[in-house]
């Protein structure tokens, strides 16, 4: 209890750190006010879940709205469906519930494709943005920590204008210290991961924001670690555009698709290059010559898997109905508890807490790091509790508060200190990798 | 009976086109070694549905498909499906199946993503190709009437790379005639529809891609309108990719994910700029540098909808078991009987057949022109028979022969003849214009 931030949480412990008993998680969990939304995810028996920071569990719910859209929607009502079912309009619909959740506005937010592909719409528009006002901006910065994807999509951008657009990679450090040395008059674009996938860590949205700003550069945020984990102001804090998953904690189920937000005043500056009949200004007068809609609709570009779509909003309309600041609040008592447990029971391991602690750098998971991460992961699946794990040496826990108690961080720490204890990790079997973590 | 095809159908007619009889249409109905494939597509009672050319209907199974990937995989699999549910590799699996429909042999599509996202990606990759060999051929060609969203992908990328690439528009006919006036040595790349969504006019796959690269240039097909309708060789022709979606005659349900295939010669050749992890040659490594898959992989991008893709499964398997060339047969039966009782039953009427009455240049709808074209298809509505209308003027009536049969075909143009000889779409409702037809 020697950090500030743990001392703020106090007041929801029943003790000092090193009293903690599972007795205790107990009474939390039966104190909580989000206890009731665990009804809302249908979880199997006798497991814990911790990797809703890479897949929400099943939503109440899912399967009968699939079935509707099957059996009805599709079924009955065919091609007619487009119009009578909603389907055309699910895309702004759902972009409208995810605004609500990330502090967006009205009509900014589209729900459509996978968030590789609207980073490279929301890059596209805000590099032709750029060349038009500081033609000499082309550099793309991002973090060399950002999820692979967002860097890979940037170098395929960058490779594709040629003309001297490069990416250049900055360690997190940079980030939080402003950029003080890799911005200058040349970079046109930054791409920020809210959160670190793999350690957890939580940018400051807003005084990131502006130190981009000050220096001239334009920026992306990708939500994917941080929609549904936690309140988030992204018109409030001056963003100009941002990205994200819904299939992690917006639980929107496998594969869901993605959303695009753009700062109102820069919707109609551009138009995007995966220019599309959905994002047409009529799209159903078949006419030969691209004409961009008005606002946010021109971010869309075809035709979407209505079934996945269909089932994502059941996941959104779970968190519209939450108060994120008690999100908020109970997934930092969670981490808290999460370290304070591995600091007091794990003492003995080589094991390295990741994630900052500091709350304001935190996002909703715990990282720690032990040489034989991967078997150490695979001896907690054994027991049916599920994090993940990712190069190198790092097992990842998600703190989801909408369905994940105090008791289970409880017993994932004390599996885990079992498993170390005992060298339980330590067989054949717990190091064979599979094709995917 | 006066042209050549219909005297080639003759042998499945049981007169001459003035004496056909809905008895007659019973009895080729009867003798249909199709029939039986009727059975795995769940269609409403009393509705004939001509608009499988759009979106195909509900197939059996899916329903029970969809509760088992939500209850088992989802719900009780969690983040471990993406291995144990082999949800990581439904692109290339779903893929294989494709390609065995369209001739595109082992290992050369993926199943992913948007058809106009898929153009992108060919189209992208193409120039790149042009630019190392040709790198003054900057012109991208297609057709004036190929569907809109593809011209638009096309005017979005030429737009991105500037340095005058250009997009050029061409009639059918300059397609037909293998581009007399338009192929130059300034042309990239020719972007075609296989089938004239609109008109339902088919192009020769093997001579057109001929003449293209007697040109120099580079042919990308889209299969949209052909893709399970009729038999493609896409290897065998020789043509460079085609793209094409799976929820028009393959039944893969409302916006299921489309397809890309490349042949594989050019498959390593570039990568495309649409560079996410899914298409890194090792996505787990989480590397910052970009290093693309061998082979067909490297055109995918990032995580998709498992719902959407694993309910279009059920449509490919239903096609890869069927033969596709006595679906072919069906469908210009089926076709010529569309278009000998239009001639004979609507003609006091202004009805003008648009489709091509030659079978080489026929897909596989029939569309007819009415000046009323919109009130007649709303009156058709009405009576449970379901086509679509484009602009200008045109019905549209897929004819789709694994759940379409004669006597549908004779019930949909004796109620077009009420219709017309009583004026019964001459009413304000029948006007009326949706947002969406």
């Amino acid at each position: 209890m020697t950090t500030s931030d743990r001392t703020a949480t106090a007041a929801n412990s029943t003790g000092s750190p090193t009293s903690i008993t599972r007795a205790d998680c107990e009474q939390r969990d039966a104190n909580d006010p989000l206890r009731a939304c665990r009804e809302e995810f249908l979880l199997p028996k006798g497991t814990i879940y911790l990797d809703g920071n890479s897949l929400g569990p099943r939503t109440k719910g899912s399967a009968e709205r699939a079935q509707e859209v099957i059996t009805d929607e599709w079924g009955t009502g065919l091609i007619g469906s487009w119009n009578t079912a909603g389907w055309w309009d699910l895309p702004a619909k759902l972009g409208e519930k995810v605004s609500g959740i990330v502090g967006g506005g009205a009509g900014s937010t589209v729900v459509t494709d996978t968030t590789s592909i609207n980073l490279f719409k929301a890059a596209s528009a805000a590099l032709k943005m750029q060349a038009e006002d500081s033609p000499d901006r082309r550099v793309l910065l991002t973090q060399r920590e950002n999820f692979p994807s967002d860097i890979y999509m940037l170098q395929g951008l960058a490779e594709q204008l040629g003309d001297g657009y490069e990416v250049r990679l900055v360690d997190d450090e940079e980030v939080t210290a402003g950029f003080p040395t890799t911005m200058s008059d040349e970079v046109a674009l930054v791409v920020l991961t809210h959160v670190n996938y793999r350690t957890g860590r939580l940018f400051d949205m807003g005084t990131t924001t502006s130190a981009i700003h000050s220096g001239g550069a334009m920026v992306i945020w990708d939500l994917c670690h941080s929609a549904g984990a936690l309140p988030i102001d992204l018109a409030g804090t001056g963003a100009d555009m941002a990205i994200g998953c819904t299939y992690k904690f917006l639980n929107g189920g496998p594969g869901s698709p993605a959303f695009i937000w753009v700062a109102e005043a820069l919707q109609n500056r551009f138009s995007q290059p995966l220019s599309g009949w959905w994002s047409h200004a009529q799209p159903f007068d078949m006419a030969p010559d691209y004409r961009p809609a008005e606002g946010i609709r021109r971010y869309l570009t075809g035709t979407q898997g209505i079934l996945s779509m269909s089932v994502a909003e059941l996941g959104l309309d779970i968190h519209s109905r939450s108060d994120m600041e008690q999100v908020r609040e109970k997934s930092l008592a969670l981490s808290d508890l999460f370290i304070d447990l591995v600091d007091e029971r794990l003492a003995d391991h080589p094991v390295e807490v990741v994630t900052p602690r500091e709350h304001a750098h935190r996002g909703s998971q715990v990282s720690i790091r032990h040489p034989e991460g991967f078997a150490v992961m695979s001896a907690l699946f054994e027991r049916g509790i599920i994090g993940d794990y990712r190069e190198p040496e790092v097992l990842r826990f998600g703190l989801t508060p909408l369905y994940i108690g105090f008791t289970e961080v409880w017993d994932t720490v004390e599996a885990l200190r079992d498993i170390l204890d005992n060298r339980l990790w330590d067989t054949p079997a717990h190091k064979v990798r599979g094709a995917v973590t």
